[in-house]
C-alpha cells in the first residue's frame, strides 16, 4: 500500500496507467507511516472499513472546490490540495470535532504527474498535521473539481451547533478577517501591495488555517459555532437564524491584520473582512460569564480571539460603526447568486 | 427541516435564493418522514452528527459521475440523481454493508428548479428504498459533476473484501452483463434495437440495480466480492490480484439478457458484457462447497447468479470460449486511459 513516492516529483513525465494506479501512486500510504487509527481497510477495495471509538459520535462534512470558482486557473496544485482538505477541517473545527478520515473525489482534465505530486503533497501534509488518514477516493476525468468528505469524532452530545446561542451571548471570531479576500484580489491582479505584504495575504488565501485545536478547546464553553467560509455578512445570519435570535456587530471591532491594514484603505479592508469569505475563521457565541474561559482556550491554542458583537432578542443582523448604523455594501459569497 | 416540496416541480421557474435554500428546498427532510436512524444532526449545520450502532464498523465509499463522461449531456435528471447514489450503493453492496447515510457534492452550471426537482427525486426515491438518509451536502457552480459519499455499517470483521478468494473458488456474477453498455450505445445512437428492447436496455443504463440485499445475504458465504463498474475485463484482474491468484472465465457462460441477445450479434453482446461497464452487478468468489448456500441467498433476494469461472493458482486472467483460448478485444473502462 505504501506506494506514495518519497519525492512526489520523481514520477513527473512518467505515463499514468489509469485510475487504479493513480490513487495508489499518489494517495495510498501504509498505516504504519501515517495516521490511520481505526482504519480497518483503507484505499484499494470497493469501500473503506473504519472503526469509530466507543462513546463517540461520527461527524461528517463535505465541501467542494472548483477551478475558476473557488481558486484561479493555474493555481499552485499544492495550495489546491491543501485548501480542498482545509475547508473541510474548518467545518469539523466549527463542530468541535476531532478529524480522523477523509475521502477524495478528484475530477481533473488530465493525469499530470507533476500536478498530482504537488496536489497530493498539499493535501497529505495537512492531513498528517491533523492526524487524518485518506481512506478512499475516486478519480474521474473532467473539469477540475475536488470534493473532500471528512469524518471525525465528537463525544456524544457535545457538538457545537449553530443554533445553540442565547440572548446576550457575546459574538467572537478567531484570527483576522479579510486577508483571504485581499489575497485573492492580489492573485487576480485586482489590487496591489508591497511584495512582502502581498505574499502574506496571498498565503492566507492559499493556505487558510483551519481552527481545529481551538474548536476542540471551545467545546463545552462556546454556545454556538460555525466557520466563516462565505464572509461574515453571508454566514452570521445563518447562526442568528439557527439560534432564533438577532445578532449585532460593531464593524469597528472586526480584527484586521497589519498586512491588510497596510495594503488597503479602511473601507476596502472592512469590505473584505465583512464579505469576501475564504478566511475559514470560526464565528462563535459564548455566554458573557464564560468569555474568559474561552479566551484562555484561545490562548492555549495560540489563536487570536476577538469579540465583535452580541446576540439579541429578535431576528436578523444589524451592524454599527462608531455608534452609528452601518449597512454593509457587499453580500456574502453565495455560489448561486 | 421538511422543506422538500411534495411536488418537486412546484417551484419550477421560481428564483433560487442561493446555496442554503437550494440544499434545504430539494434535499432536506425531517427525520420523521424518511430514513434517519442514527442521525443526531442532519443537513443545516457545518457538519452532520451520526451515531454508528454498537458492534458495527463504518463503511465509506465515494464515487463521482461527470456529464459527458459517465452520462450523456441532457440526460434525464432523475436518472442522474438515481445513478449518483446507485453507483455508491453498489460499492457498499460489494462489501456486504448496510447503507445508512449519504452526503452529496453537487456541482452544476446553474440552479434550474425543474432539473433539481427531477434530480432530487431520482436520488431521494432510491435513498428511501434503501433506508438511506441524506445528511449533508455542498452545492457549487461549475460543470455538472456529482459526488456522493455513502456511509453504512457492517458487523465487525465481516466485510467482503476483494482479496479473500482462495484457489479453486468459483467465480460468479449477479444479474446480466452488457445491458448497460448496449443501453448507452442506444442513447448515443451508436446502435439500434426494437423500441421495446431498446427501452429495456436504456433503462438498465439509466437505472442500474445495486445488489444491496444480495451483498448482505452473501456475507459469511462469499470469500470475496467487488462491483463491476468498469467492465469484467477491467475489474476481474483487480479481484484476482488482490487475492494473489489467477482467474479463468468461460465467456460462453457470461449471463446475457434476452433483450441484449435480441438486439445485438453474439460478438457485440459479448464485447459489451466483457468490457462496457456500467452494469453495477457484483462479481463474487465462493468456495465450491458453499455455492449452493450462495445460490439460495441469491434466490432469497430475487437475484440471478451465474457461475462464469474459477480462481486458480498463479496470476492474471485467462479467458476461454467453447474450450479454446479467447482474447477479449476491448479493455475495461478506465477514466484515464
Amino acid at each position: 500500500m505504501d506506494s506514495r513516492p518519497s519525492d512526489p516529483n520523481a514520477g513527473a513525465g512518467a505515463p499514468l496507467d489509469g485510475e487504479f494506479d493513480l490513487i495508489y501512486r499518489y494517495f495510498a500510504r501504509g498505516g504504519a507511516n501515517g495516521p490511520g487509527a481505526g482504519v480497518i481497510l483503507g484505499i484499494g477495495d470497493d469501500a473503506a472499513v473504519l472503526r469509530v471509538p466507543e462513546g463517540a459520535d461520527l461527524v461528517a462534512a463535505v465541501d467542494t472546490i472548483v477551478e475558476s470558482r473557488h481558486f484561479p486557473e493555474r493555481s499552485d496544485p499544492r495550495s489546491i490540495g491543501y485548501r480542498a482538505l482545509a475547508v473541510n477541517l474548518s467545518d469539523l473545527a466549527a463542530m468541535g470535532a476531532k478529524p480522523a478520515w477523509a475521502t477524495l473525489a478528484l475530477t481533473m482534465p488530465r493525469a499530470d504527474a507533476e500536478w498530482l505530486g504537488g496536489f497530493s503533497r498539499g493535501l497529505l501534509d495537512l492531513a498528517d498535521r491533523h492526524g487524518v488518514a485518506l481512506v478512499g477516493g475516486d478519480t474521474t476525468r473532467g473539469p477540475l473539481t475536488i470534493s473532500v468528505q471528512l469524518l471525525g469524532f465528537i463525544p456524544r452530545g457535545e457538538a457545537l451547533r449553530r443554533g445553540g446561542a442565547k440572548q446576550e451571548d457575546l459574538l467572537a471570531v478567531t484570527g483576522t478577517l479579510g486577508d483571504a479576500g485581499a489575497g485573492l484580489a492580489l492573485v487576480q491582479g485586482r489590487t496591489t501591495a508591497t511584495t512582502e505584504r502581498a505574499a502574506e495575504l496571498v498565503r492566507r488565501f492559499e493556505y487558510p488555517t483551519p481552527r481545529v485545536e481551538f474548536g476542540l478547546a471551545a467545546r463545552g464553553i462556546a454556545s454556538a459555532a460555525m466557520d466563516i467560509s462565505d464572509g461574515l455578512t453571508g454566514d452570521l445570519p445563518k447562526l442568528a437564524a439557527a439560534s432564533g435570535l438577532a445578532a449585532h456587530v460593531d464593524v469597528g471591532r472586526l480584527p484586521l491584520s497589519p498586512a491588510l491594514r497596510a495594503s488597503a484603505t479602511v473601507e476596502q479592508a472592512r469590505d473584505w473582512a465583512l464579505a469576501a469569505g475564504d478566511d475559514y475563521e470560526l464565528l462563535v457565541a459564548v455566554p458573557r460569564q464564560r468569555f474568559q474561559e474561552l479566551a484562555a482556550a484561545a490562548a492555549r491554542t495560540s489563536t487570536q480571539l476577538t469579540v465583535i458583537g452580541e446576540l439579541r432578542a429578535g431576528s436578523g443582523v444589524t451592524w454599527s460603526s462608531s455608534g452609528r448604523i452601518f449597512t454593509p455594501s457587499a453580500a456574502g459569497f453565495d455560489h448561486f447568486r
